[in-house]
C-alpha cells in the first residue's frame, strides 16, 4: 500500500514539476514580451487581445467601475511630454490612455506610417502605455470630432478628454482660436468629461525636443522621411494647440514657482537625482543633438518626479457627476503626488450656511470614502472684485472687442466680443475675476490646482470671452487643471 | 515515514482540490460573461483586455501570423446579415471582426448611443462577435476614410476591408455611383486589402427585416427612439451601399442558383433544419413582426448553413500578394464550406506553355500547402469575345455614354465614360467580358467564386466603366467575392 502512496506521490511531484515549468514560462513570457519567442506564442497576444477586448463586450458598465479613460490631444506623444506624464498618472495602465493626433491631410500612406511607427517607438522609450491614433483633418475640430467618435475599440474607449491650454490664443490666428472653442464643444456634444491643463512652462516641446532616436520598431528605411515629417511642425494642427512663444521658451525666470519646486525636489535626493538625469538628458535631446539645460529637463520631466510636499486643491464649484473630484483623488494615490494633502474648496450659497455646508461636504467626502485633509467653504463669491482685478481681465479682452455691432459678421462670429455679450455675462465675469483673487489668496502654494471647468455654452459665450475666464483662472498659477464631468455620476456611496 | 508521506498526500490533495475549485470558477465566468460575478471581475476583464491590447503593440508582425483582420461596411450590422455571417466565416473569432457604420450627420449623442447598443444587441442575439464603428459623414467615402484612419486600437486594427456588391450602380443617384468608386480608391490609398461579395439576391434586408427585439444590454429607456431611428433608412449613407430594387426583393425566381441550392441542403436534413428554422424565424421578422417566407428566411441565412457540396473556385489573375488564394483556403476549413474542394484558375501568358505554368503553379500552392483539388490553367484569355457578349457590355453603359466631349464638365467628371476612354481601355474591356465567357464555361456551378478585382485605376477609368466590368464579371454567378490584397504577402513557403 506504502508503494501506492508513493507511486502516487511521484506522479504528484511530475504533475507539479510540469504546472511550476508552464508557470515559469508564461511568467518569463509576461515579463518580456519583446522576446521573440516565435510566431505561436505571438498569434496567442493576438488572439488573448481580442478575446478579452470582445469578452469585455458584455460586461454591463457600473459606476463603481467608473475609471477615466483619457483621449490625450498630444499631437506627436513627443511634442507634449509633461501633458501625457500627467495623463499616465492617472491612468496608470489599468485605464485607457490614447494619443489623438490630428494632421493637415491628405498625406501618404508613408507619412502616415511613419508618424505611427515614430509614436509608438517614443511610447517604448518613454515607458508609457498608450495607444496612438492619427488622424486627418482639415481642422483641430474637425480631426477631433473623428477622433472622439472613433478611437477605442468596444468598451475600450475614451470617456475623458483631455487637451493641453492654449497659451497663446491672443497671438494665434483667430480662426486656430476658434477650431479650440469647438473642440471642447465637440467633446461636450459627445458626452465626453473634459480636463485641460496648465503649466507655467508651457506644455509644447515640439520646437524644442529633438526626436532623436530611429523608432524601434520600424523597418529602418523610413528614417529620412520620418525627420522631414518631424521638422515640419506646421503639418500638425494639434501641435499648434498649447504653443505659445513665450511660454514655449521654457527657461523659466527665477523664482517662478516650476524653479522653486525643482529646488525642493533638489534638496530631497540631489544624488540620485544626478544619476537620473544623465538618463533623462539621452532620452530628450535639443535640434542637432545637443544637451538641453538642467532647467529644461527638469520643465519637460516635471510630473515624471516626486512632487513638492503641499497640497493639491479642489475647487468643486458645480456638481459635474464627480470628476473633478475624482481625477485628484487617484492622484494623491500615486507615489509621486504621494507627499500631498487634498483639500477641498466649495462655495457658500449664503454666508450665514457656512457651517452647514461645510458639514455636508464633510460627510459626503467621507461616505465617498475620499481621503482629505481640509473642506473649506468659501463666502462671498458673488461680492464685486477689486478695481486692479476687472482692469487687469479688460487688459486681456482688449483686442478682441468688436467697436461696432456692425463689425461683428458672418465671418467673424465668435471672435469677436460684442457690448451685449459683455454686458450678459457681467456676473460670470466677474464671478471669475472674483475666483482669481480667492485662488490667490488659497492656493498660490499648492502643488497642483484642481477646478470645475467653466461651461463653454456656445450661444452666448464667443471664443476670446470663454478663454480669457481661463486665463484670468490659470494665470501664474501652480499647474492647475480645469476638468468637467459629462454630468454621470462617477462616485457613489452605495455599497 | 508512512505518516509523514500520508501527511504529505493529505496536503497535496488539498492544493489540488483548491486549484480546481479556481479553474472550475475560471471556467465559468469564461462561459457566462453575463453573469453579473461583481465588480471586481468586472473591473478584471477590463484591465486584462487593456493588458493584452497594449502588449500587442510591443509583437512584432511576421507574414506567418498574417491574418484578414475584417472592417465590414455592414451599415447597422442587422441590415446586411449574409454579408456579415460571410465575414465571420473567415475571422470566426481568432480574427478581428468590425462593422463600419457611416451616418448622414450630425446626429445627436442620443441617436449615436441608440444605435450603438442596438448594434452590440444584434450582435449578441446573433452570436457574431463583432465590433461596431459609427462614424458621421457627408458621403460613403468621406465617412470610410475616417472609419479606414480610425478603427481599431493598436495592432487589433483591420487590414482588410469588406463591402457588399453595389447591385443598384446603374439606377442610384450618380453621386451616390462615385462615392461607392472613390470609397475603393480610399481603401487602396492607405494600403488595405479589399473585398466585395456579390450574392444573387442582393445583401441589403434593411428594408425587409425589422430589428424587432429591443436591446439587451440598454437601459430600457432609449426604444422608442431607436425604432424611429431604424425607420429612417435614408438617414444611413451605407444602407444605400448595396441596396437594389429588384435585387433586395429577395424572392428568386425559380430556377436560380439560390433556391437550387436551398433545395440541395433541404434534401440533407430537412427535419433538422424545421426546428432551426423556428429559431431563425424568430430571430428575423418583416415589419409589423410578420413571419418571412422560407425563401427570404433561406437567403438570409445562406452563409450560416452547409453550403452545397461542388467547388470554391479561385481565379487568381494577378499576384496581389496572396490574399485572393488566402481567403478561399481559409473558408474550405471552415465546417460550412467543408465539402467543397478548391479549383485554382490561373492564365497562361503563351499557349505552348500551359504544361510549365500549371507544373509551377502545382508546385507553389503545394509549397504554400494549400489542399487543391485542380489546378487549371486557361490559354486564350486575349481572344476577342463574341460578338452577343460584348453587345451585352454595351448595354451595361449605354446609359452612361457621353454624347460629346464637351458633356464632360467638371461636375460629371468620372461618372460619364468618353470614347477616348472607352478606346483607351478597349482590351481590359474585352478581357473582362472575356473571362466572363470563360466563368460561364468553368465556374457557373461552383458554390463559391472567388476572383482578383480588377484595379481601380483612376486617373484612366471612370466609375461606370468599372462598375460595368465588375457587373460583367458577375452577374447571374454564385456567390462570388472579388479580391485584392495590397501587394505584402501574405503567404510564405519559408519555415
Amino acid at each position: 500500500m506504502c508503494l501506492a502512496v508513493m507511486f502516487l506521490v511521484d506522479w504528484i511531484t511530475a504533475l507539479i514539476t510540469f504546472l511550476v515549468i508552464i508557470a515559469l514560462y508564461l511568467f518569463v513570457s509576461y515579463r518580456n514580451p519583446d522576446v521573440n519567442w516565435g510566431s505561436s506564442t505571438q498569434a496567442q497576444t493576438y488572439i488573448s487581445a481580442l478575446k478579452t477586448t470582445l469578452d469585455l463586450n458584455t460586461v454591463e458598465e457600473h459606476v463603481k467601475n467608473f475609471r477615466p479613460q483619457l483621449l490625450v490631444l498630444t499631437g506627436s506623444p513627443g511634442s507634449r511630454p509633461p501633458l501625457l506624464d500627467f495623463a499616465q498618472s492617472i491612468t496608470k495602465n489599468i485605464s485607457l490612455l490614447a494619443c489623438g493626433h490630428v494632421m493637415q491631410g491628405p498625406q501618404s500612406q508613408r507619412v502616415r506610417n511613419s508618424l505611427s511607427r515614430q509614436a509608438y517607438s517614443w511610447l517604448h522609450r518613454h515607458k508609457i502605455r498608450a495607444f496612438y491614433s492619427l488622424v486627418e483633418g482639415n481642422s483641430l475640430e474637425e480631426g477631433a470630432r473623428n477622433l472622439f467618435q472613433l478611437v477605442g475599440l468596444g468598451k475600450l474607449r475614451p470617456n475623458t478628454v483631455l487637451l493641453g491650454y492654449k497659451a497663446n490664443w491672443r497671438k494665434c490666428d483667430r480662426q486656430e482660436l476658434k477650431a479650440y472653442f469647438n473642440t471642447l464643444h465637440e467633446a461636450l456634444d459627445m458626452y465626453f468629461g473634459i480636463a485641460i491643463l496648465r503649466v507655467p512652462q508651457g506644455l509644447d516641446y515640439s520646437q524644442i525636443v529633438e526626436d532623436e532616436d530611429t523608432p524601434v520598431m520600424m523597418n529602418g528605411n523610413d528614417t529620412s522621411l520620418a525627420r522631414v515629417v518631424e521638422e515640419k511642425p506646421g503639418q500638425s494642427a494639434a501641435n499648434q494647440l498649447t504653443h505659445d512663444g513665450a511660454d514655449s521658451e521654457a527657461s523659466s525666470p527665477p523664482g517662478s514657482p516650476q524653479v522653486e519646486r525643482a529646488a525642493v525636489v533638489n534638496e530631497e535626493a540631489a544624488r540620485d537625482k544626478q544619476k537620473h538625469r544623465l538618463s533623462i538628458a539621452n532620452l530628450y535631446r535639443g535640434a542637432g543633438g545637443v544637451e538641453l539645460s538642467k532647467d529644461v529637463l527638469n520643465n519637460i520631466t516635471m510630473f515624471k518626479r516626486k512632487q513638492k510636499k503641499s497640497t493639491v486643491d479642489v475647487w468643486w464649484l458645480y456638481d459635474d457627476g464627480g470628476l473633478t473630484l475624482l481625477v485628484p483623488y487617484i492622484l494623491t494615490t500615486r507615489s509621486q503626488w504621494a507627499g500631498c494633502k487634498l483639500r477641498v474648496f466649495a462655495l457658500a450659497n449664503r454666508k450665514d450656511e457656512l457651517d452647514m455646508e461645510q458639514r455636508s461636504m464633510a460627510n459626503l467626502l467621507s461616505k465617498f470614502r475620499i481621503d482629505y485633509s481640509d473642506v473649506i467653504v468659501i463666502p462671498d463669491v458673488a461680492k464685486k472684485a477689486a478695481e486692479s482685478s476687472r482692469m487687469e481681465f479688460d487688459q486681456l479682452i482688449e483686442d478682441f472687442k468688436a467697436k461696432t455691432d456692425e463689425e461683428i459678421s458672418k465671418e467673424n462670429e465668435g471672435i469677436l466680443i460684442s457690448e451685449a455679450e459683455l454686458l450678459g455675462q457681467r456676473e460670470k465675469t466677474n464671478r471669475h475675476v472674483r475666483l482669481r483673487e480667492l485662488l490667490l489668496e488659497n492656493s498660490r502654494n499648492s502643488s497642483l490646482v484642481v477646478m470645475t471647468l467653466p461651461m463653454p455654452r456656445k450661444s452666448s459665450v464667443s471664443a476670446p470671452l470663454y478663454m480669457a475666464w481661463l486665463e484670468t483662472l490659470t494665470r501664474d498659477m501652480p499647474p492647475f487643471i480645469l476638468i468637467r464631468g459629462n454630468q454621470t455620476s462617477v462616485l457613489t456611496f452605495y455599497s
